[in-house]
């Protein structure tokens, strides 16, 4: 198979975990003689791969995106939130700015895709680590700063309608391709111009960590997605400590609103015909969970 | 039907959308002659009527709360945040206290279970909410405020099992009842000394507003529950204003340190034994949604 074509499964699967069980399965007979199905990738319009996940993500998750954000790289907590699942996009479908956003930022993350149901807790080691993983993906995880930040929850401004692109298919890893995740190397370019540039292994809190820590509040299933936060290089740039020291003295929503006009004078955020890609790879291009093509709306 | 008898349906409901549909019809037709089929409540161990219900919630939505909590009762925007399935309990279930856990608070909520799904952007008004209200139905949203607040996002601090009791029934009111949501009386008590006592009147971002935001952001189904923020009388009491400027200068990780030190000395927060007790009814009691009663342990 190359890069202009694919191989159509011949059935439908309604859930995540159906695509990871019968789906794999069905994929892995088909390459056995990939000619007799493929068929050309141009034409096709590719939805997620993840029909239902419940996304579950965590925040400030690698040390240079900690330090650009104004946080202590050294921070002793594990920062987890939620995505609504309606936030799923296709991996070359067009995010569309709502008309009351005005900072619209990029993430590129790796996704994991839940292998194994943890139904209690229990913990993870990078030893056993690949018994839990299903499939690693391209996510980028959308965000409206002007709605994320002054509003305190995280939830509403990385939630709207296409904010989670995905895809462009699941990379189901074997075990020693597990143990390779911190050679993943995440990119993000807007017009061709690179803005994000790191490896996995840069992560705060790595995948074992944060399913042990996440075992102990309450039950994963397979299927659920687990976004593991995004490297340095956002739009989002935080104010000097200064401006900062002398804004904390002003009431909170006065504080926000200068954030907010401050913010929109930079030219990083996304703007209508920006043209986002995003990209997961090792660098010797062994495991490689494809590209994301965007168009800003 | 009295209150130590219920009446069982002759059926399983694997999601809360069936338990509002089918259940709600088979309840209907029983309630025509309840005598042939009523069992005694005692020796019954009822569990949250809400199987699988994804919940979704308003954070600081009540005024008197959003004073005791230090923030701006004005404030212009709903908080949305979501908590774990895994969180839901029944209503006589007891509280646990996770053991890294010190500052554990209750918060009694109203909760609505959607009746109708929203696939897109709708104008829910006072008018037409009852076509979107599944049920009313008493929750505790229990918080672990050392997670919780230190941690910035509340996902964690609380979505820990067994964090969301809900029961002990579904109240499915007519259209007439659901006009008079502003009237329910929330009450809360700890070993029977009441702490939290007002009207869901008292809510910054009623129902029809918050449906109508969310309708903005993505799908909302059948059974989802929506729970609608706590009044004043919790257990967190922030520090006063002279301490709260002087720890504004201190880095944010002793910050917190201090917060936790501070907080632990209030007798306010639950500890082993507490016996809780929540309720949810219009002062006439035409309205009754129930009482929970849970033992922390």
């Amino acid at each position: 198979m190359n890069d202009a074509d694919v191989l159509p499964l011949p059935d439908e699967f309604a859930t995540t975990a159906e695509v990871l069980g019968e789906g794999t399965e069905l994929a892995r007979r088909l390459l056995v003689n990939p000619a007799a199905h493929r068929v050309p990738l141009s034409g096709l319009r590719l939805l997620h791969p993840v029909p239902d996940a419940r996304i579950l993500c965590q925040g400030a998750n690698y040390r240079s995106h900690m330090v650009e954000s104004g946080m202590d790289p050294e921070r002793a907590f594990n920062m987890l939130f939620t995505k609504s699942t309606a936030s799923l996009a296709g991996p070359y479908a067009d995010i569309v700015r709502p008309t009351h956003v005005q900072l619209l930022d990029y993430e590129v993350e790796l996704g994991i895709v839940l292998g194994k149901a943890i139904t209690g807790p229990v913990t993870v080691t990078d030893e056993d680590l690949s018994d839990y993983i299903g499939a690693f993906v391209v996510a980028n995880d959308v965000s409206a700063r002007d709605i994320q930040l002054p509003q305190g929850q995280w939830y509403k401004g990385k939630s709207y309608r296409g904010f989670c692109p995905v895809g462009p298919y699941l990379c189901v890893p074997d075990p020693d391709e597990v143990g390779r995740w911190r050679e993943l190397r995440l990119t993000l370019s807007v017009n061709g111009e690179t803005r994000q540039d790191a490896l996995a292994g840069d992560m705060a809190f790595g995948p074992a960590a944060t399913l042990t820590e996440w075992s102990g509040l309450e039950r994963l299933d397979v299927g659920d997605l687990l976004l593991t936060g995004t490297p340095g290089g956002v739009a989002l740039q935080p104010p000097g400590r200064l401006v900062q020291r002398i804004s904390a003295l002003l009431p909170e929503e006065k504080r926000w609103e200068l954030f907010v006009k401050g913010q929109a004078k930079s030219d990083a955020y996304l703007k209508p015909g920006d043209h986002v890609e995003a990209a997961i790879r090792t660098d010797d291009g062994k495991l490689d969970l494809g590209v994301h093509r965007n168009t800003v709306r």
